[in-house]
């Protein structure tokens, strides 16, 4: 908790993190001394006078003190990064993911991508405090194992934390991708000190994370936030999850394509479309990628099938407006890269009609500042918390 | 936090409340000890061997030392309680809301039934803490009113706490009907010492009250546990909240009873029925008490509406499991009186089947032991939080 304060704050003293986290002063001095001995966090030289009491020393993170390393495991990409102690990326590089279904291939691409990345930022393998995996749901996290998730049927209980700590030699956590994604939101995004908000994330399918009351809210089998398994359709295709018509099936990068190309395949849709000739020369040159930059540039087509995906995403917003009552809504993640500002305006105009509790207060909405880097950025702060907190998850889980 | 610890605990030690709540043994004692002197709490005779350790003094509420009156305002009825400190009621009495859309004449109904059931009980008006009052969201607490409600269109801003502590002469605390039937789950039904819930409440709309981390979870503004308004489909009719086919549109008592009116009217559907003959002679005796009734009995018609209804609710469950990942979900509320079970099932089957994390756990369905009870011994609880903890609140609100 200390140290949490110390990072969310811009220098912050002893005397205001006893006020914050209701510990007492004694409580604080001594964790602070033990912060320091590891060098982990240092006193800033500039000391505040607090109105007629005495000097505060004012405390900060030691950025250089340690490293950590976050990787983001999506079923195309993987995100690795070296990150100091203030959250900020030293190196991001990124790789696709091996497209086999054996695990062991996925681990053995997943440490050389940790080794390019410690190479490039000069960083040694001794200095790097851990290693935060965020992985797709659902994970089972006292057994370091993800368990039958979305776009990897055959991953049936595979232990990767264990795996992936004997191929890099790092102590790993493992959390879900989304509320690694939500912690770094709360560490360096714009979710930083609201007490409650919501993250969507858009990857390969929609996950989501949770911070109520200024913590994360991991839910009671460390699952909460999927926010992409609602459904919205209740006649709608089946999802892979048990359930119809969800929110992902709709939205997922591959049923916006699908959309897309029946459109253009229909000559009354094709013509004013941009992406209608590359259709026509080559239907797979219409790929995600080139919708999302035709929507975000205007494109009839591409903005119209964009803005009914984020009418879908509006209906689930609202519901955990109701729901949860969130202060705040982050959008965030590659799967809404150059369309950002079009979910934003579709969601809030959801919010400002919708909700129960519009006429006390309306439910803001953002997108990511961090974008495709918020998961790889909080898998990294949980290492953070990982290392100086083992208290942390357990409190926070009960 | 140390009332509320002896509350849930049945006897408790101060070593006990020290651990469970994180407070140092001195603070737990200065507690403890104001609260011994208020006469609010009492040491047990009967003390307990610590294992090796000297004998540790039992604490318990002193359910005689005081009174609060719950008061449960919905649309139809009014419901008010007079509960001792371990929230069990003494006496409970029902009336008829008033039908105008006078603020007044309710207010003075509201009085008229407290000042009964004070008599009944033989309590002293200065021998009750308080009064806590549960109304249908939203509200607004910080300014004691009641913001536009569902069935009560014409209620704009009614300074309710304020009016009624006019009449009364009583503290009065606010709180939505749903967070105070959740309060009492908490306190004593089947959400005692379960980490995180979810709560319905079906009253004459749907409501519902989330505890999370074992803390009441409010909101950012205090509205949280809207459970009944969440687009279940997207085409439906059109719910007063601005959304459309929400779960408490479709599943109201008036929707019910009009769907069963719909089927009997309906030559095929009407022979097998014992509500056929009924509603023949009288539509109007076919209501939603006689329809329980009827689904309670196994009925065809009846029980397919409300397998139907069921259906929409075990729909907004499974969200919830994936949104927040409950242990629980309780059902509770006079809107499902009767059929209890049959909405228990189709739940069950639901979240056995569709929750993404459910390889992982199963998410659990109750129905509420204590039923229509549960928010009025829900508001009267609230009472002693806010009369013995005004920091609680302000704690758990940010």
């Amino acid at each position: 908790m200390v140290l949490d304060q110390i990072q969310l704050a811009d220098g912050i003293s002893r005397v205001e993190i006893a006020q914050l986290t209701g510990l007492t002063p004694q409580t604080v001095s001594g964790i602070v001394r033990r912060l320091l001995d590891e060098g982990i966090v240092r006193e800033d030289g500039a000391s505040r006078v607090a109105s007629g009491g005495k000097p505060r020393t004012t405390l900060r993170i030691n950025a250089d003190a340690g490293s950590a390393v976050g990787l983001v495991f999506d079923p195309v990409e993987l995100t690795c990064a070296v990150v100091d102690l203030l959250g900020r990326p030293v190196v991001v590089k990124r790789r696709p993911t091996p497209p086999g279904i054996d695990p062991s291939q996925v681990v053995a691409a997943m440490a050389e991508l940790v080794a390019d990345v410690l190479d490039e930022a000069k960083v040694s393998r001794d200095d790097v405090l851990g290693l935060g995996l965020a992985t797709p749901g659902p994970i089972d996290q006292k057994l370091g194992m993800i368990v039958a998730p979305p776009q990897l049927a055959h991953w049936i209980r595979v232990p990767l934390q264990s795996m992936l700590s004997d191929a890099t030699g790092l102590p790993v956590t493992l959390d879900n991708d989304a509320t690694a994604a939500a912690v770094g939101e709360r560490w360096s995004g714009v979710g930083r000190g609201v007490a409650n908000f919501a993250y969507f994330f858009f990857g390969t399918g929609i996950g989501g994370g949770l911070v109520l009351n200024h913590q994360m809210y991991r839910g009671g089998s460390f699952n909460a936030g999927e926010f992409g398994h609602s459904s919205v359709l209740p006649d709608g295709p089946e999802c892979y999850c048990g359930n119809r018509g969800c929110l992902e099936r709709l939205v997922n990068p591959s049923a916006i394509v699908a959309e897309v190309h029946r459109r253009l395949g229909h000559p009354s849709g094709a013509d004013s479309s941009v992406l209608s000739q590359a259709f026509r020369e080559d239907p797979a040159s219409v790929d995600h990628a080139a919708i999302q930059l035709a929507a975000g540039a205007g494109d009839p087509v591409a903005t119209a099938v964009v803005d009914e995906a984020a009418a879908h995403v509006a209906s689930v917003a609202v519901s955990i407006a109701n729901f949860i009552d969130v202060d705040l809504i982050i959008l965030g993640g590659h799967g809404i890269q150059h369309v950002e500002s079009r979910y934003v305006d579709v969601v809030a105009a959801a919010l400002a009609a919708r909700p129960l509790a519009r006429r006390i207060r309306v439910v803001k909405v953002e997108a990511s500042p961090l974008g495709t880097d918020a998961a790889v950025v909080g898998s990294a702060a949980l290492v953070l918390h990982a290392t100086y907190s083992p208290q942390l998850s357990a409190l926070l889980s009960d």
